[in-house]
């Protein structure tokens, strides 16, 4: 049985044909423009490849109350022309396959959870750490939604004394996650591009700094089995015993557990299925899908 | 049917006995002294009853992993006396009735869920604020637990410059939601009980701020449906209006949600269920053990 993906990104959308087991057959990489354009060619990747059930991990913010009238729309993102955009509907009427759909990280953390870096937990949030940021959260083996669903993004964060851009890029926010430690953030601080920085710059103590603080708040607050941290900026490994030394540092040996105490080695981890989280989980959504769950 | 609920504080305990539709029979309000005294205080009054289950809301931290061989136990307490507890094998033991155990917010999520503030919603998080300060968390129609259980007290808050007392009095973290913002932190700083300070004291200006902090990462995070506030603090009613518009205020317009652009007044709610949330979640709990939920 042949199941379709989108891993749907503001710039790029990754297209993917797969199999039940989530290998992957084909992909296809388009550039993200407008709706039309766009839905043009993800309806000619898939048309007449005989997919039973199509995944989608996208971009948002989205409805996913499936009460709603809107549900699996795009709703108020800063791309304007996708503003209102009814993605799912509009791929299941032109395909006429039962479609599923969540947020991005979500879908990343679906198969850290099924396959990855958390499978044979309970939980795992999944936080991407790029252009922006953005968690998925899975509690009690179910992805969250809630009231919109979790975005991490924009946590506020204490702001270091030693930053030099304390403010941060975010438009919304002084001081949030995303306008503290996104790549943006990163080149707006330094000047320079997050990955031309060398291992000893300062700037992964400060944002090792910041991602400390927001999985000590994700610990105090949610409890996860296991935080995933993936993205272009996390490519930079050394971040990672940086991030752990430094969440310890916060907890102050409060959270009294194993896996806290002893390092966080494999705690905080990076995605163990690396740049394929996304549409994985987006090959299992489909799967979901063909089975109506 | 004859179910037994127990609220487990740290100074006393609720005991009750109540029917399948939690109506409350019989109270009782014990002290909490050593664990073999109370549990005997326990026993005699549950003893003979004709209980068919029990459910317990108890301080924690607790081992709620039922896999592990101390499911069921209070954990690292401070109160050493009750440290490593097996307080849900005992009292199972005595009174040969399935029991069922969580936090005592995981108790009042539960009440306030099914019955109370959140009731019609899939997500619930309930928030006390009195002498400690203690979160509990129904996500997607289940009581999330994860690697420990979600805790919220020790989230990391940005300190106010107008707070005279910026460390806060938790003994392991400078700037925490309890140390900052708990009754004896409002007690420390302004060398007065909470609940005779007047309501235009800037006691609550600085405690608002602090509890929308909160309530805008917990949006930030979870996305709950309904962010429910108890406990002694929050009997200062005045708090409510304040901790609403500072949330939006720190939130900025980014959530798009009528709920939330809306006022927030049935979004961030004192609980329906008053003082009984967390006995009556004790009573939910009876009920699922004895349906083995």
């Amino acid at each position: 049985m042949l199941l379709g993906a989108i891993e749907a990104g503001g710039t790029k959308m990754v297209l993917c044909i797969g199999d039940e087991e989530q290998h992957i057959l084909e992909r296809e990489v388009i550039p993200t423009t407008t709706p039309e354009e766009t839905t043009g060619k993800i309806l000619a990747f898939f048309q007449g490849k005989g997919i039973r059930a199509l995944g989608i991990g996208s971009f948002g913010p989205l409805d996913l109350n499936r009460r709603s009238k809107t549900y699996g729309y795009i709703t108020t993102t800063p791309k304007t022309l996708w503003r209102n955009f009814p993605l799912l509907p509009r791929l299941r009427e032109a395909l006429r396959v039962p479609v599923e759909i969540d947020t991005d990280v979500n879908a990343a953390a679906l198969s850290e959870y099924a396959l990855g870096a958390a499978q044979g937990f309970n939980s795992c949030l999944y936080v991407t750490v790029g252009t922006g940021i953005g968690g998925g959260l899975i509690a009690e083996g179910n992805l969250v939604h809630g009231l919109v669903h979790p975005e991490f993004g924009h946590m506020l964060l204490r702001v270091s004394s030693e930053d030099p851009m304390p403010d941060g890029v975010c438009p919304y926010h002084k001081g949030c996650l995303e306008g503290l430690a996104s790549g943006p953030a990163i080149e707006a601080r330094w000047a320079k591009k997050a990955s031309l920085l060398p291992e000893n710059h300062p700037a992964w103590i400060l944002e090792a700094e910041y991602l400390a603080q927001m999985c000590a708040n994700a610990i105090f607050c949610i409890s996860p089995e296991c935080i995933v941290l993936g993205g272009g900026v996390m490519r930079q490994v050394h971040l990672f015993p940086l991030v752990r030394a430094r969440t310890a540092a916060l907890l102050e040996g409060y959270v009294q557990h194993p896996r806290i105490l002893s390092g966080m080695d494999d705690y905080i981890v990076p995605p163990a299925l690396g740049e394929n989280s996304g549409i994985v989980g987006g090959l299992l959504l489909a799967k979901r899908a063909f089975q109506g769950v």
